[in-house]
């Protein structure tokens, strides 16, 4: 059965990329963490190993690069620029991490972005590409949240680029991509579904992961049911017009609610003193900056806490509302942040939640000052 | 939810094995091979630590072993004793190992043995759990298999062993073992859902480990809901006594069946000419000894193939049966067997399939002489 689903992703791709793909390219997982996981296990040999990741970053790839291992080489998104990328900065970290002896094998895009929702154009990804190709090194797309886009732009994924730019780079670049069920517009996340695919993978590489693969026997075949769904979903000629009708009106409601709070998180979180946040662009998530006040960052560390942490502590136990400190996920030294998700399905909920972070942080403001 | 099957787990053990369990000692895995990676990966830090596997084992540990960068320290079971295990083989395997400065971290024991399907008594485990408690190294229990026995033996859980010895064994051997859903009477290998529990797992390695699952996000969720059933199954005071006589029916025809079908295979192995059998007490499988003549040997080497693949490989040429070559579950230097499972579903398809191996093994007899 897993090989009629890999069939469907090639299809999938195939369609979304205008590439052609090979099922044998393609490996359904439990979830995108365990493509990840594989993958960097695979790129990881020792500490003299460095993988570029963005800073801030979902944490997972910090966790498993120190769980192989080896070095992680941050590569800082630029706030000021909606969390963009530079091309510049990639230089810079690349430089730095092989000044100190690292061996950069691999970079980390995530796009859109988590925790910071931004969406990456083709131009962005064509730079990437470049640097990849320039560098040598291996590139992971981390594409979770291609469906969760709520600003005028289209996803465009590394692969598309990859074709579009043609030779000599997409004859070259090794690339493993990453997609799951998780997240989109299902968000079956207990049903641990995803998919990996490969392209330029060395041979030799290849057939380490097929055995590696093997041994940890198949993903989960509920979640590769999931993922079949996911990428190829009902049609006017699969079903009946009626259920048609539904998963369209289901999936429009599910998006516009998505988007809705993503605007409302970016406004309400801007209307607050001392807050800033970039626009929410995709994923489902903000990544607002929060200018907390010395005397509170010095009361902050007398109790052992770092200043974001003390904060989201005391919102939670003020508020109920549980958003997590921005140390976790990396940010500039000297500046703070957290991460709010916009899963609140109620508007209401969402806006009232968002209310209170607000009066609170007036609060604080207010006092410390 | 997690948390309420963690609690059936729980009870389940407790009932099993008459002692006291705690859920924080429980985790739910996608299958048992994905909690016997966790651990193998905690207790491996390179080439010097050496973790002990029975000889005939199951591939997937020594290939874990080998992708943690481990050794393995072989210990052979006693094929003219039921393929029992014997202290002095323990001894004999850890000396050996020390002895070229292998610091051996733990001992894996397979009870029923897969692939070689004996059954495990109690004072087996007990000696076993001696010699953990002499080598301070830590036990990972196996015990996928521990409703699939088909002669007059009860199973003995390491745990309960452990806690019938009593102190100072039952509150210092370190002890991980594993259960899953996709063996048993239920056979769900797809919906991928296992647990492991812990028992005096030292803080800070527990700690670790903690961390460690928290990164690979939880299991999927139909499996942990898979294994809630296996471990809490439906009772008269739970389900109409109708669903719960149709359930305790088709279970007791599982079980006949792979009863009748692991006689048959000892039977019918055993009236082959050249090939000997034990008894299959338990799991899923029987492990024959084939007597292959020199001649078959040599042939074997000139096509550079082993014998026992060369067996394996004419036989499914021959008659479209699939047995698996000794080679990869390892075998005494100068033996070759093979591994047939029992899981065809038809006592007819089973007897032919059998015959058709006697038959094809009585002409290679014939032949090679």
């Amino acid at each position: 059965m897993g090989r009629c689903i890999m069939r469907e992703v090639k299809s999938f791709i195939e369609k979304r990329d205008g590439v052609e793909a090979d099922e044998n390219n393609i490996f359904l997982t439990n979830g995108a963490t365990e493509g990840i996981t594989f993958m960097l296990n695979l790129l990881i040999k020792d500490e003299n190993d460095g993988i570029m990741i963005p800073i801030p970053q979902y944490p997972m790839y910090s966790a498993l690069i120190t769980k192989f291992e080896g070095t992680q080489v941050p590569y800082y998104l630029d706030e000021s620029k909606g969390w963009g990328m530079s091309y510049k900065e990639l230089e810079r970290s690349y430089a730095e991490a092989t000044d100190k002896g690292i061996n950069v094998r691999s970079m980390v895009v995530i796009n859109p972005g988590n925790p910071t929702g931004q969406v990456l154009t083709q131009e962005d990804l064509n730079r990437v590409i470049q640097f990849a190709h320039d560098k040598q090194i291996f590139l992971l797309a981390d594409e979770v949240y291609q469906r969760n886009i709520y600003v005028d732009k289209e996803f465009c994924s590394v692969r598309k680029a990859l074709s579009e730019l043609g030779s000599p780079y997409n004859d070259d670049v090794e690339l493993a991509s990453f997609h799951s069920l998780s997240k989109g517009l299902h968000g079956e996340c207990g049903l641990r579904g995803g998919f990996m695919e490969l392209h330029n993978m060395n041979d030799f590489a290849n057939a380490m992961m097929y055995k590696s693969k093997a041994v940890a026997l198949c993903s989960n075949i509920i979640g590769q049911i999931g993922v079949g769904l996911m990428v190829n979903p009902p049609t006017e000629d699969t079903v009946s017009k009626e259920v048609f009708d539904l998963y369209q009106t289901q999936e429009q409601e599910i998006f516009n609610g998505l988007k809705y709070r993503a605007n409302l998180i970016t406004e309400k979180l801007n209307s607050i003193e001392g807050v800033t946040c970039n626009e929410v662009e995709g994923a489902m998530y903000a990544f607002p900056q929060i200018r907390l006040h010395q005397s509170y960052c010095d009361l902050a560390q007398q109790e052992g806490l770092s200043p974001d942490l003390k904060y989201c502590l005391e919102i939670l136990a003020k508020t109920g509302i549980m958003i997590v400190p921005g140390s976790g996920f990396g940010q500039e030294e000297g500046t703070y942040h957290f991460r709010i998700t916009n899963l609140v399905n109620s508007k209401t909920e969402m806006t009232k939640a968002l209310d209170r972070i607000g009066e609170f942080t007036s609060e604080i403001m207010s006092v410390y000052k």
